[in-house]
């Protein structure tokens, strides 16, 4: 993405731009400030250099060692940066650890696959499971197939997610890797192998969380290459194809954490804006895109805002979360770290003026959903002419998604927004061994930052509240 | 690519083929053959149904069941195409096998690494070995340490292979795969470690062969992924970096085996034009591209001349050959397969008109490398007007590389002739898990069939003596 390039053409749209002269002074005043953040935004390294030193510490996998050093470092440096109230709030969690795995072709050419257990997978017996594997296109044909009938089989979902900007596709395929292994188990198949929930033709297959609502036993869960399926399915094609799966994944109590920042408020500190981002990462690779980036996002736009002469009149806080890529099995929202928050500060949610979380990879925005009705009042028109020149589109009337770890906020009726990413090469990396520093790319993430800082600033400064611009119920 | 474009283009260019006027009946009629034989291969699914055929086996690591359950399939499926003189020459030779392995960082940020161990490399002592990383950018840098210097160290040699049409950067980092083992344990390292021989940016390690000729013994060997490799770069700007390596590699006495088939001339059967490829791969992936794609090629252009109405004029015979990718410590070719076949068939290497080998991926040819003297010759234009249609232009002069399992008959004076790939994507894919059917490109294979066939042909339905044409020494 060429930031210069996107800059220059939008600068030129002039008569969007003034309708400024309308703005009060302090509006103007406030408008200016924000367009002066993102040009600092697009002249840093900081974030960037943020991010490489969080996936230093390698995996984050939650309640890993790995991640509790990186929540440490974290507190430390959002502590230098001068922000204030830094605490880091401990929970437990059951740590899930792959340890180590095989899986391979018995018959009829004997072939090692690279494939992964999905976080909650159970062991396989110590000998393994050997079994023919039954293809499924779709989760409704698995889960259609009458109980018993693949009794002593490896079932096979073998659904091909689509390649979109928007990342639609993730929600079919994260169903098939949720509900799956349930659908097969209750059809009697001794395990369950998936094509892995992404969009990549390569050979490194996507972790991801399973979980076990039906009313059998569970059973082993792998995720395979893309490239690994499509072997899988040629040599379904002259005949039986057996597969051998070995797994000694195992779970433990273990601790995690979210940690917390503020920049307090210079009149309304008691209204708070809070934007997070999730620390914890899958194991394979050192996630980079998911969610370090997120994590050096908003911990860069807020590094900018505090660093202005004035402060923001309202509270910004940050979440770095811990634990959000895997599931509390009795919990309705299966986030540790979220409902972990959610309970912590259950008795000032009435506070939060609105929330949003930055949790899909390091690419561009292209897009705001505000809270609905917010896009089309004169705060909404300002924030407009502030993200055009990133190329950044403010949408009406979307329901918007501000990111897993605040569902428990928004079902609490906290406002949402949402800075909507591009997603088109972030779910060729997300779960896998390659999400790492390399695929980060620093004009597309410092887009990200300037977004998030001068829209953090036009909501923390102003006066809106989201809250009044919602549809109310029954009405 | 688009060959039908291409094609289309270069039928235009009427005044090089007006030449064919001056061509006898007989030549002219060779030479249509020629160009029929050429659109006939673009027009089938033959070679790339064969190539996907031969990856059902899976990886045919030299010595291994998936090679000689390959080597069986192909005798057969020669036979059942006509092929006369079918055989399979059995040689002996050493498996290296590398059984399981691990890499990790152990300081500053415990992380697993994608590391694989070279081709001949020892196993580590059963509790690994951990060491601090010494990087040295070039092999010369490696080579020119102090005697025990890197005692108890390892070195990490972190060459860059460039991206190249011509794939000349492999040499260089070969040059260290080989060498730079003996290199690090003279200097007193207890192991080695490689960025990749490759140019892909990813997370799948290159295998490959390893040497030991320094005075030494040998060291276990690994090379890194790209990322792996950037990761460690990274870690050691912030202070030492110490690694910890574990293999069990071991090796074994085994049977590889040369198939050997023919179609027989009907005028000179004594005078033979020798075409190759090799049948083993490395143990990651399939090996679609290396070389599954040039038994694919070779094949397909040989059954497309056999159908023919008319056979030509001198023999063609094609070596699948076995064991290209491992060494012969005590051979000056370190070659099992080719040596064996030198060996084997050192009474008639007088017979042989020409000979090649297709050992470079299955992306599409730009150019042919005649033997010297021969391009300008009649005979070499009118290569050239069968070729232009395919996008190859003939060069002149240039001293050929016939493949390296034709290196005991070029050293032994054999001519060659090279028909050059587009090595653009090759490295990216080479010796890793990543070498899979999924990968070849059906347009670019078939182009390589079409020129393999219209060439083979011109050269076994003709009457050139190569020999005549090469450079005499001392003259």
């Amino acid at each position: 993405l060429n930031i210069a390039a996107i800059a220059t053409v939008a600068f030129a749209l002039t008569p969007l731009a003034a309708q400024t002269a309308r703005l009060s002074d302090a509006q103007a005043r406030s408008e200016a400030t924000a367009a002066e953040l993102r040009e600092r935004a697009l002249e840093s390294n900081f974030a960037y250099e943020f991010l490489r030193r969080l996936t230093d510490f390698g995996p984050r996998l939650a309640g890993s060692r790995g991640e509790r050093a990186a929540a440490a470092w974290v507190s430390q440096e959002w502590r230098s940066l001068g922000f204030r109230n830094v605490q880091s709030e401990p929970f437990p969690l059951l740590l899930w650890q792959r340890n180590e795995e095989t899986a391979e072709v018995v018959s009829p050419h004997p072939q090692k696959l690279r494939a992964t257990a999905l976080g909650g997978s159970p062991a396989t017996p110590p000998e393994g499971i050997v079994g023919e594997v039954a293809i499924f296109k779709t989760l409704d044909d698995l889960s259609n197939v009458p109980r018993g009938s693949l009794s002593g089989k490896i079932a096979m979902l073998d659904y091909h997610m689509p390649r979109t900007e928007s990342g639609q596709g993730y929600n079919i395929a994260t169903a098939g890797r949720s509900a799956g292994p349930g659908a097969a188990a209750d059809a009697g198949a001794a395990a369950f192998v998936m094509r892995s929930a992404g969009t990549d033709a390569g050979r490194s297959p996507h972790a991801g969380l399973t979980r076990y609502r039906g009313s059998s036993a569970p059973i082993p869960a792998f995720a395979l290459s893309a490239m690994d399926a499509n072997q899988i399915e040629r040599l379904a094609e002259r005949g039986p194809v057996r597969l051998r799966l070995w797994s000694n994944a195992s779970s433990q109590p273990a601790q995690s954490q979210n940690v917390i920042a503020e920049i307090p408020g210079v009149e309304h500190p008691e209204q708070i804006v809070v934007v997070g981002a999730h620390l914890d990462s899958w194991d394979l690779g050192t996630g980079a895109v998911d969610d370090a980036a997120g994590v050096a996002v908003i911990t860069a736009a807020a590094k900018l805002i505090s660093q202005m002469p004035r402060r923001p009149r309202r509270t910004i806080r940050l979440v770095s979360f811990g634990a959000e890529e895997v599931s509390q099995p009795a919990d309705p929202f299966g986030l540790f770290g979220a409902t972990a928050y959610a309970k912590t500060h259950s008795s000032d949610l009435h506070r939060y003026v609105v929330a949003s979380e930055s949790d899909l990879g390091a690419d561009r925005i292209y897009g705001l959903d505000l809270p609905a009705g917010a896009a089309s009042t004169a705060f909404g028109q300002q924030v407009q002419r502030v993200m055009l020149p990133l190329g950044i589109i403010v949408e009406a009337e979307t329901p918007p998604n501000g990111g897993a770890d605040f569902l428990p906020l928004q079902t609490a009726g906290v406002p949402i927004f949402l800075l909507k990413q591009d997603a088109t090469r972030y779910f060729d990396l997300h779960h896998t061994e390659l999400d790492t520093f390399d695929e980060v790319e620093k004009g597309q993430l410092d887009q990200n930052v300037a977004a998030w800082a001068a829209l953090l600033w036009l909501i923390a400064n102003g006066d809106v509240d989201f809250r009044e611009t919602l549809p109310r119920p029954n009405q």
